[in-house]
């Protein structure tokens, strides 16, 4: 089997830019099955051709069903299989024989159940190399391109259309395509999705390959249980992580844990040091838990790397202050001292504001002109020279009176920024804390639910940047 | 000084249980000072009298303001004071004469500004000690007792009246006062809070040792940046850990941390294996995260205790499930198979349905009558002879049809359970988890913001039962 860049290529594109689609499945109104993936598509903004299949439906969606492959009139690049396991060799020899060479097995029942199961998927295998066939999944939710417009989940996560934009979410499980995850709530847009599901064919490897070049992608945030083969994914992952920041949950730690993902998508176990030993090697950022999947991308996707590690703090409670400086020292980052300048500044508003962490709790329920220092006060301790990022932890007082004041500052910063600023919002109000999050994100800041996940962001970010200065 | 444990508790209730109080500071309508204090006091429902002390001023918020302490015609418990730091001892020696023995310090400008700070600190403590007088701070946001609607709370939090309850949530920052966190989104009641702030007198261990013997608090959640005695917090932590959970989330664990740590509460480092070891030796629950300190009390405050160690789970989604055994696997929570009973029964519903983790999604996609199944599966999981304790995720589908058939699972179980329970809500659509998390809060079920913490819970339960055991 060739593993060539461009081969690669080629087929994804017919995987994530497909000209025509046929869906082979039920189309009986439901929440899962080939009446959502149709659904989904012609929601989405799909530009392509779709040819819903099966013997036992007239039409779907006003669109025709055809009664098989054979009956479709115009070429088709990709067919997604959503029938029972059993028979899905037999539908692959169809795709074949029509000319269609990319095919989503969304079908379960394969090595994920049982070793009859794994029988079957490794004959569906066979058959697919044979007849020049490439496979996704199979126990797999599917592939998502926010850029074209296409979205073929067969699960019905009620909005259909993502957000365009520079993240790529992979993973071995259905839990990051849409049904899993608000993604409209998050600041960042998608460029691809996909859930290799049992990767009996194509894998984390042959993705990753794929992104490398994708002109969309500039984050890959990826699940992993198991690694198919260990040289190639540190020869691409090495190349691939230089570039584009690569982020990597692995499950499957403990030998427990091990068991679970056999169980669920028929993996096998890899040492956990040797896997973290392998990430420190390709430059692989690490993610602990399953949120970070999702809220780590949002310091590549919207803020430019920071040039050292230097992390200064702004907060109103010292107590944060030092959680955070715990938490960036994880990653090597420093909190700093001030420059002079910038210290005497701060100490003429206020007694010890210029120590860092900058405690603006005391001053702000003293000083009287709050909304005229804190703008400039904000911009002065990003703009000073000792700092390299910052994380702003910010209280969203009830009556939201400080909201304004504090966009006022990130408003001033905004248009020149040259350096990565997180932000937590904290309060009594979730309505106040909620509202200041939605505006901050809106003009390009994103903000983080807890204040270390703020850090660890920093922290990938600086990561990133000293593997990418060693190689 | 006496740490004699009957003082320890009667001081403990002139702070959270005052027959009058006395506020000392500026009653300028604001949102943070003297007249905060006040109307926390008035809307929080506090029985007691409230005398203001100022004599620039005349009344606020309809209360008489005394000119001086002098001038109260009752006897006073409790005094609040918000001033400047140089006048805190002449206020403490009225206090004094006044009969006051004690003081809330809620000013700043002590040991956590610079070395006259410290001073001043040593100095006002020595001062409190010739004249009888106990103080909680200085740099202390205060207490709260829930129970007897005392809130004496300086910054306004925008609510006043905090649900009762068994959780304390005590704290070496203002960060877990009301002004902070929004208490009434949480499914648990309060007993009491309390900042220490710098604890320049009572500390820690005092409140722990209060603790210990309060009706009303069954669950301790407890932040510190250091330790003030050693030798006296393993005497008193090993003796509440037993009979109560102490949840500790302890920061400074870097140097640079601890330097932090310095200039917010004039604090000194402890190093972070030797505090480990402590905890490990005490029983203490140690936490990582700022947001486990609200979290990780759910479980205890709603949840049975586990007898045993072993967690099932139901999942939707393969993936999690694995994430969930690494997890549990920290806390040697194993994942168990299930009786053969109750395998036979899960079986019969679904192929492959009675292996753990309990994977739901492909039945819950297939079966017609899923709204009768999943009640009566959830029950049977839970009862199974094997099981101790039950992670069960759900998936919100945004329709929310789902939400009545897990709430009728919940409801079958819900009087007679006898094993803890946590939940993870997930899916697509933001106010579907909400409304669903709502429902189950409501029927007494914890639910957590990431299955990590689900499971987190479950393993610090399981610990704490264990600490038990072996004492």
């Amino acid at each position: 089997m060739k593993n060539n860049s461009l081969e690669t290529r080629k087929i994804f594109s017919s995987f994530f830019e497909p000209s025509a689609v046929a869906v082979i499945g039920s189309f009986r109104e439901s929440i899962f099955g080939g009446y959502v993936v149709v659904k989904s598509l012609l929601k989405s903004g799909y530009a392509g051709k779709i040819f819903p299949v099966n013997p036992g439906y007239k039409s779907v969606l006003n669109l025709r069903v055809y009664g098989s492959l054979e009956e479709i009139p115009d070429p088709v690049e990709l067919a997604i299989l959503i029938i029972n396991a059993k028979n899905v060799i037999r539908v692959i020899r169809q795709c074949a024989s029509q000319g269609i060479r990319a095919v989503i097995v969304v079908a379960d029942g394969f090595a994920e159940r049982n070793q009859e199961g794994a029988k079957l998927q490794r004959e569906m295998v066979k058959t697919a190399r044979e007849l020049g066939v490439r496979i996704i999944g199979p126990n797999t939710a599917g592939v998502l391109n926010a850029w074209s417009g296409f979205n073929p989940c067969p699960y019905d996560a009620g909005y259909y259309k993502l957000k365009r934009g520079p993240v790529a979410i992979c993973s071995q499980t259905g839990m990051t395509n849409p049904q899993a995850f608000p993604y409209p709530e998050m600041p960042y847009g998608i460029s691809k999705i996909c859930d290799f599901g049992n990767k009996s064919d194509l894998d984390e490897c042959d993705l990753l390959e794929f992104l490398k070049e994708d002109n969309e992608t500039r984050v890959i945030s990826m699940y992993l249980e198991s690694i198919k083969d260990g040289r190639r994914f540190m020869k691409i992952a090495s190349e691939v992580a230089t570039r584009k920041p690569v982020l990597v949950l692995k499950s499957g730690k403990t030998p427990s844990g091990a068991a679970a993902a056999s169980s669920h998508t028929g993996s096998m176990a890899i040492d956990d040091k040797i896997f973290n030993a392998v990430c420190l090697q390709c430059g692989i950022l690490r993610l602990n838990t399953f949120s970070e999947l999702f809220e780590m991308p949002k310091v590549f996707a919207a803020m430019p790397l920071p040039k050292g590690n230097r992390m200064a703090i702004i907060t109103y409670t010292g107590g944060v202050g030092v959680l955070a400086t715990d938490e960036g020292a994880k990653y090597g980052l420093t909190v700093p001292g001030l420059s002079p300048v910038t210290q005497g500044f701060l100490e003429q508003i206020f007694p010890m504001l210029g120590r860092m962490p900058v405690d603006i709790g005391p001053m702000a329920a003293a000083v009287k002109n709050f909304s005229e220092i804190y703008p400039v006060l904000l911009k002065k301790v990003l703009d000073d020279e000792n700092v390299d990022s910052l994380l702003n932890v910010l209280w969203a007082d009830p009556t939201r009176v400080s909201e304004p004041i504090y966009l006022k500052g990130y408003d001033k910063i905004g248009r020149e920024i040259k350096k990565p600023i997180v932000t937590w919002v904290y309060g009594p109000s979730v309505p106040a804390i909620h509202s200041l999050k939605k505006r901050l994100e809106e003009m390009g800041f994103p903000v983080f639910p807890t204040p270390e996940m703020g850090v660890r962001a920093l922290g990938l970010a600086w990561t990133f940047v000293r593997n990418a200065r060693r190689h």
